[in-house]
C-alpha cells in the first residue's frame, strides 16, 4: 500500500503578457490560481527562477509541495517531444529553450510542455467536450489558428512535433500574405488579421450602409457584435470567412475522420455567425463517408480555466518523476 | 516454457480478379503462396467455404494448420474497426459482408481485414521502406487514391475506420467530376482516369507532335514510356499531375508532419516524371518547419508480394485466438 499518491498537480500557462500558474486536483477542480508578468522576466533563467520560487510559495500554502505529482505547461511553439520552447515569435527568450527541463531541475519532480492547441486537446479530452472521444480535431481560432489531431485517444504529434499546422495550409495559391513567409496560408483569411482585412474589403467594395463605417476598432469581437445587430455586410464577413474555413476543415476531416471538430479560442465566441456558414460549406465538400457524422462543437471549458486546465491534463500524462522519493 | 508457438500467418488480398492467399514467416519470408478467381464465387458464404478449404490445404501441406497464428486480409472497402467489407463498389458481394467474423467462425483463429492502403502501410512498417519510423504517410496511387497515416508506431484509423480519404479530398471546387458524386477532388487529377484526362486534354490544346498521338492505349503506364523517349507533351502531363499531387500532399503534410511520404501503386511506377514535379511543389507549398524534413520514398516491396505481405503484418497485429488451444 503506497502511502504517498500525489494526488495533484501543477499546471502552468504562459502567453506572451502573462504566466499563470494552478493546483489542479484528479478532477479538474482549480485549488489555488495567481499569475504574474511573463515580460518581467526577458532573461529565461531568472524567469526559471520565480516560476518555480512562485509555485513553491503556492503549493505551500495550499496543502504542500509533497502532494504534487507533476508539471505540465502550455506555451507557444513549445514541443512535447523535446521539452522546448522552439523560436517563439512573441516570447521574450530566443532560440530554443529547454524549458522543461530546466524547471525540472529547479523543482525535482516531471515537467512537460506542450502548445497551445495540443494542450488544449488534453483539457478538453480530460474535462471538456471531447470527454470520452478517441478521434476528435481541435481548432483554436486566434491571433492564428493552430490544431490538434487526437488519434485513438492521443494527441498526433507527428516526426518532429509539428503536426496540426492547418492555419499554414495553402486554401488560395499566391494569396494573402502570411507572416510564416507564404502566401494564400488559411489563416490569412480565418483568424483575427484575416477577418479585419476580409471586412475592409467588404466595405471598400460595397455602398451598402453598415454600423462597422463607425466602429472605432474593427475586430472579429466588434464584427460579431455588429452580426447581433443585424448588419448586413458583418454578417457577410463571417459568411465569407464561414466558407474558408468549412472548405478547409471538409479536406481536413476527409484525411481525419473525426468525431468531432471543437471550437476554441476567440474567434470561435462568434459562434453562429461562423459556424453556420462552415458547417453548410464543410457539408458541400466532405466525402460522402464521412458526411452527417462529423459534429461541430464550441469549447464548454470557460476561457479563463482552459489553458491551465489543458496543462494539468498534460502533467497527469507525463511519466512521474521525483528528486525527493 | 509454451511449446505450441505459432511462428506463421496466412495474408490474403481478395482483389476484384484474384484472390491471393500465402503462408508468411516471422521475417516476412512467403512460404507458399497461391490464389484463384475471386468473382468465380458471387455467394460470399461460397466464397468463405472455398477460402477456408483453400487455406487448410496450403497450410496443412506446408507445415501444417497448427503453425497458423492468426489471418490478416487486405480488401477493397475493408473496415478494420468493424471486421466488415464496406458497400465495395467493385466486389460481386453488395453491402455490409463481416468477412472477418465469417472466417473466423470456419476457421477457428483470430482474423483481421483491413483496406489496401491500410495494410499497405502496415507491410511497409514491417518489411519496407518505413521500417523504423513511427509517422509516416502511404500514398497508394492506382485507380483511386488512397492513404494511409500512421502516428507514432499505429494506423491512424479515425472515428469510423475512414480516415486516409485524400483522394477526395477537394483540389478544384466545382472541378472534375468524380466517382464519389462531388467535383474536382484530387483523385480526379492524380489517378488513372485523371492522368488520362489531363493527357487527351493537352493534347487537344497543343499542335506539337507527340508519341502519345500514336498510341493504341493512353494509361499512365504508356505515358510515362513516352516520357524515357523524351516525349515533351507526356512530360507535360506528369509534370501537371505532380504539381496538383505536391500542393494536396504540402498540406497533408503540414497537417500530419510525417518523416516520409511513401508512394505506392501502378502510377508510382512513373517515378521521377512525377515525382521530381510533385517535389518541387510541394517545397513551394509546405509550412517552413516542415519544409525540407520528408523524405519522399517509392515503395521497396514489389508489387506481387505487397499486398499479401502487408495482410501477414496485420495478421501479426491483431489479437491470438484459438478454438483449439
Amino acid at each position: 500500500m503506497e502511502d504517498n499518491i500525489k494526488s495533484r498537480v501543477v499546471g502552468v500557462d504562459i502567453s506572451v503578457k502573462r504566466t499563470t500558474y494552478a493546483i489542479v486536483d484528479v478532477r479538474g477542480n482549480i485549488v489555488a490560481q495567481d499569475c504574474f508578468p511573463t515580460n518581467d522576466y526577458p532573461d529565461v533563467n531568472e524567469y526559471i527562477s520565480v516560476l518555480s520560487e512562485k509555485i513553491l510559495e503556492l503549493t505551500e500554502a495550499n496543502g504542500g509541495y509533497d502532494t504534487i505529482r507533476s508539471i505540465g505547461i502550455s506555451a507557444p511553439s513549445a514541443n512535447f517531444l523535446t521539452g522546448c520552447v522552439e523560436n517563439a515569435a512573441n516570447l521574450p527568450w530566443k532560440g530554443i529553450v529547454p524549458l522543461a527541463a530546466m524547471l525540472r531541475d529547479r523543482l525535482g519532480i516531471a515537467v512537460g510542455v506542450a502548445n497551445d492547441a495540443h494542450v488544449t486537446a488534453l483539457g478538453e479530452h480530460a474535462y471538456g467536450r471531447a470527454h470520452g472521444m478517441k478521434n476528435f480535431i481541435i481548432i483554436a481560432l486566434g491571433h492564428g489558428i493552430g490544431s490538434c489531431i487526437f488519434s485513438d485517444g492521443r494527441a498526433h504529434l507527428g516526426y518532429e512535433g509539428f503536426a496540426g499546422e492547418i492555419g499554414h495550409t495553402t486554401y488560395i495559391p499566391n494569396g494573402r500574405e502570411c507572416g510564416c513567409g507564404q502566401r494564400g496560408c488559411m489563416e490569412t483569411y480565418c483568424a483575427q488579421k484575416g477577418i479585419i482585412i476580409t471586412a475592409k474589403e467588404l466595405l471598400a467594395e460595397s455602398d451598402k450602409p453598415s454600423l462597422m463605417r463607425n466602429l472605432a476598432e474593427i475586430n472579429p469581437r466588434t464584427i460579431a457584435e455588429c452580426c447581433e445587430q443585424g448588419d448586413e455586410l458583418a454578417v457577410e464577413v463571417y459568411r465569407r470567412t464561414g466558407e474558408v474555413l468549412g472548405f478547409v476543415l471538409a479536406n481536413y476531416a476527409s484525411i481525419v475522420d473525426p468525431e468531432a471538430i471543437i471550437f476554441t479560442g476567440g474567434i470561435a465566441n462568434a459562434g453562429h455567425w461562423l459556424l453556420d456558414p462552415a458547417c453548410e460549406t464543410f457539408d458541400k465538400y466532405v466525402f460522402r463517408s464521412i458526411k452527417g457524422h462529423v459534429k461541430f462543437l464550441l469549447s464548454s471549458i470557460n476561457n479563463r480555466e482552459r489553458d491551465v486546465l489543458g496543462a494539468s491534463a498534460l502533467a497527469w500524462g507525463i511519466k512521474e518523476y521525483s528528486l525527493f522519493k
